[in-house]
């Protein structure tokens, strides 16, 4: 078994973890557009056991393989196998990831990420994305977060 | 200013940190190789001042801009500029890394790394570099750090 403090997990995180949203056409909700918050962790599989182990401490979210379709063309480049941990379910989001981490704060460009992250959970737990007004503001702050998220080399 | 405790060090360092060593001819030395241990932490600009907080709690090394010499190539790529945080000093990878680590402990591989970096360091700290077998057990032990940090997407 891996020994990781609740800090540890907030340290790790800020290096290696991701407060995202899924925000696209979904023609099974009212306003045929969809808003999902997540959080996840991807590490290479040789240590899978440092995200069971942040698995037990939040008390939610699954492990699981990456399936290496994700993955073609990169055959060549020395790919490892990659697991994955991840939080959608929208009250452990609420209920376990956020109180987590107001507990125990992350830092640097994580922190800004987060915290556009929390706006987003509240405005959904409004019900903000079931008027078009409201889904307008969610789809805004949506972007500013990819924007803080957003990738380079 | 950044608020960041030891453990959250630990945790950022598993996922951000690397232990080190450049091993390869050099003519100024008796037996023409140089055994050169490092520690450091590459991130993105943005985050320079989670480098400089680091930097203060451990009390050694330096953070620098990196040349964009390296990244060719990557211009294209959305490359951004990084920051490098880096500390070469053999008495501060003794006196000040080691311990730090041994007191906020490492977990998962980056944890393996950092045991067989120690037993260089101790290797160097007796002088196991002047003797040719000496030099020769630093070199497998070398080789064996590259191994626990072999790269992989």
């Amino acid at each position: 078994m891996i020994e990781i403090s609740p800090e540890n997990v907030s340290g790790f995180v800020v290096g290696e973890g991701c407060f995202y949203v899924e925000s696209g056409f979904d023609k099974k909700y009212k306003l045929k557009h969809r808003i999902r918050p997540a959080f996840c962790i991807e590490v290479k599989a040789e240590d899978r056991e440092i995200l069971e182990a942040i698995r037990d401490i939040l008390g939610c979210g699954k492990v699981y393989e990456l399936d290496f379709g994700r993955y073609q063309g990169y055959q060549d480049k020395k790919w490892k196998p990659h697991v994955k941990y991840r939080v959608s379910n929208q009250a452990d989001l609420i209920q376990k990831v956020v109180p987590f981490f107001e507990k125990y704060p992350l830092f640097g460009k994580k922190l800004e990420a987060f915290k556009v992250f929390k706006e987003i959970l509240k405005g959904l737990s409004k019900g903000e994305q079931k008027t078009p007004q409201g889904l307008e503001n969610l789809k805004k702050t949506a972007n500013q977060l990819k924007t803080v998220n957003k990738k380079g080399i």
